[in-house]
């Protein structure tokens, strides 16, 4: 990392001497902006100050004089790097506040100056606590996930309702059977859901029969399917399904990122057994017109040897 | 939906004027029963009844009035529905008895009336809560979990008859270990199996063991065995080969969503490896016999430098 | 099932009279011992046999009357079936020993004769009980997954040593730190391995990193990396491989159940990528040839726009 | 593996008499070091050594004559063999330290005679059990496991990093949360972490959601969104990638180990369907050009019946 905020300060001394007249504040901020310097930079700050954010927990190390001074610093330089890139949009600020994490950025930075909130209050803890989302920022794992999530609701969007009214029947089932008998657990619909959510991990699972078999044989039923149907089944499919979209998403990008010029236009996007049989079928048809061609151009009949091979 | 909803409104007027001859109402109820305004409002009032339903549930809400109007009202909307789609067979109301769901939403909704079923007798609660279980009419994702289940049948019969004789001789086992010891797990055959049905889940392995070791260490061989075998291999492997049939049943669906109309009769139904291998064999026949003929042609015998590949 | 049984004395019949000379004992035997109906009508045999045997775990129903007639009648009919396979083996009896599920078979059915085992003596349940064993005989699903199992193991044997030695070593750590504080859990290797082997189920975990952490904190490192490697890592990696291997033998038994006559040549064992990407390999070649072949004959030379495109 | 000990000896036999003048010390080692039977004979001493150390953890067994004894013949039997590894190396010892297990087997060994260490010292113990770890230098699997993680790294990386941050922001968020009531469970960060990672187990789940409920029930959302985004996505997802490049590493390895000469040059190292697509565009394009030298040959135009399948 060192070497890499090395790196830093002399993009800032190679680009800091505005010789062509361009190059005004504008063009510097946009080009540390953009320096991987830079990014790194700002990474190692907020996971600095997320590490400051976990020993003010230590009831030993809270409100000492130097945590209050790193976190003045730490605001100083989050509010350098907003003052940064909102200049590097020049003339265009409103530019700035199209992307979302620049939005986030400035609030979660500017929060912590709002007058009311000082000292320990719990919203001045929860504004801190928010920089460190800022770190997600910079992963690109993330953009994957996110991809792979929007992706996938499609295919996951049936199974998820299927599974909201699983279990919202076998919540009101449960509501009806054992509400008398276990009112903490079915008192109502929604402590019932809550214990079918939690049945879901099968955490629960031998008490809740114990307790059901104490009311009658019959609940086994009612258990039993329900783990069959929900906890093995729905579960398994979905998070199947998100994990097939994930591991597609980042196939994809993978693809994207090592696709070489010319193979961009005969690579098709999905590279899937459909697409090779169509280009195969398209290569076959190729040959049959060839051969046609070198029979017709010979006079010769079609061998009767060859039977079609496409029935 | 609220825009799906105007659009319902819309179908109504567009088709309510029955100019033409032939609309008279079987035609005009089929038209509504097929829209998409119908469904998504018969599906919005069964998701308002489900939430009502579980506002029941909760003691301070229960047996207000407006809850029973509302009641009153979610009837009289699935009546008209039932209505609806019966008219909309025409001469041929038999044929509306010929849909699994079409009898189901009868009887769910006809049994509300049944004389006996007032207030807030247990059957009616039942009835009530099948309603919601309507729901899964309409949803795409079920069909092809239903689909995925039955192809996968064939697969999964062997494995499944495995795993309930594997259960079935471990809990005789048990039973004929640990029913003096532990006569609330083993013992019956019943309590048997249901003790190593809850062992799938693990969640009372600790317990379990520390009960067996009690009587013997040699329990440990039955547990140990059972966990592996059972627990680890035979739960993967039916959830693996289900969920690998719901993707295929899913893919197939896509493929067919997605088909063009020229690649219906190049592409083949099932496009895996084995049938591309094939193909790619018909086209190297071909290409054989091609340069078969070029040689013949030419008069040329066959070139020694060229070793036959497919030894 | 009754359809099929039906079809069981039907084949008897057809095959009773022995109007042939050469069809003796022998051949009659055979015939059924390798018919359908004869194989379902021990399935359902050994099925109800194991039923009867799930009722006596019943207080209320051990020891009556019927209950012993019907193990006779069972009896009886094993003993059948073993004649009729043993006889069906003709003039070379010793051929019979020969299967594996046969001499289990004679073994089970045998030992509830042998004279001190009478009554309720656990030996003659164990021996009652193994005949449910029997039942594996006959499933399809079994032969997969000792097939699957078996060639899973040079892929599986590597991981599964490293498991064992991981355990091992872990094992031997956790004595070391906890031997003293925790004997119940960690007083000897013995004990140590079992707690860990629990420990993939993940159960005791909070009981044990809480218990650890009494001792020192330092204790987390062995807990969290022990769950890391080999509760998240290792486990599914044994689990996926072996269910890998079975989905492959399932694949590869499909193939040949419905591989028809021409595609045994030239489809290969395994339809791989790497053999797909081979056969491509050949084609190109035979294509580089027959271009050439043609180049040659007008005489005209490489062209130069092709640029190789091997590299 | 007495037929392997048994060739063990035949080696050194065949290589004892140093008939060759070349073949001095450093030959015969290096032999012995490299056969079979060498890696053989130490893998089965490590192997009683560990059970040796195992036995010593049963107090019944602890510090009797034979152990000590058999524990100097280990020590014994390990300093021959790193003497013959080292000999091995001839007139460049320092090449023997290239090897990190040379330095770990040279260090556990030698460890063993430090002066201070001696009879139940808790360091001695350490080592002893050292050398257990030392079994992991004959397995195969350890390399493919390594080399998979390793692979695995850059797709892993961003979603290790997005797990640490979550759990981080969530901990960060049950701290403040739940800091006052539960102060066991998050009362420092550190705490919080490590309740939350316990949770990815989902053993505490019902526990800590009661826990939850009675402070107030909004903090179901902080667990039901934790136990969704991290127990079921993330934990599934990193899992599932390194499996995946674990499969891949070993399809590699057993295409390397299969690999014939001749596949070499024409098998690319990822046989996976971008490559073949590639593949099959350049042989249309082949094909494309063959056509158009018939025809151009043949003075004949571009045939109009043929629609350009590139589209």
């Amino acid at each position: 990392m060192s070497q890499v905020l090395v790196r830093g300060p002399q993009d800032d001394i190679v680009a800091a001497p505005p010789s062509p007249p361009p190059l005004g504040i504008t063009a510097w901020c946009a080009r540390i902006a953009q320096s991987r310097g830079f990014e790194i930079t700002i990474m190692g700050a907020i996971a600095a100050n997320a590490v400051l954010l976990g020993l003010e927990t230590y009831p030993s190390l809270r409100s000492s004089a130097w945590l209050n001074a790193l976190e003045w610093l730490f605001r100083a330089l989050f509010i350098a790097e907003i003052t940064v890139r909102l200049l590097s949009y020049g003339r265009r600020p409103q530019d700035f506040f199209r992307s979302g994490w620049n939005v986030f950025d400035l609030a979660v930075v500017a929060a912590a100056f709002i007058p009311g909130l000082h000292g320990d209050s719990a919203i001045l803890r929860v504004v801190r606590i928010a920089r460190v989302v800022r770190l997600m920022r910079f992963m690109p794992g993330l953009r994957t996930i996110v991809t792979a999530l929007l992706r996938s609701l499609p295919g996951v969007g049936g199974f998820l309702a299927l599974a909201i009214v699983t279990l919202y029947v076998y919540g009101m089932g449960g509501w009806l059977i054992f509400a008398e008998h276990q009112p903490e657990q079915y008192g109502t619909i929604g402590r019932a859901v809550l214990t079918l959510f939690v049945l879901l991990s099968l955490e629960n699972l031998p008490d809740l029969i114990e307790q059901g078999i104490a009311i009658s044989p019959w609940t086994l039923v009612y258990y039993i399917s329900y783990v069959l149907i929900t906890a093995n089944l729905l579960v398994n499919i979905l998070v199947g399904v998100i994990i097939n979209s994930m591991e597609e998403a980042r196939r994809l990008e993978q693809e994207e990122a090592s696709g070489s010029s010319e193979a961009v236009e005969t690579v098709p996007v999905r590279a899937d057994p459909v697409v090779i049989n169509q280009r195969l079928g398209d290569l076959r048809r190729l040959l049959d017109e060839l051969e046609q061609d070198l029979a017709d151009r010979d006079g010769g009949s079609t061998r009767p040897d060859r039977e079609p091979a496409r029935g």
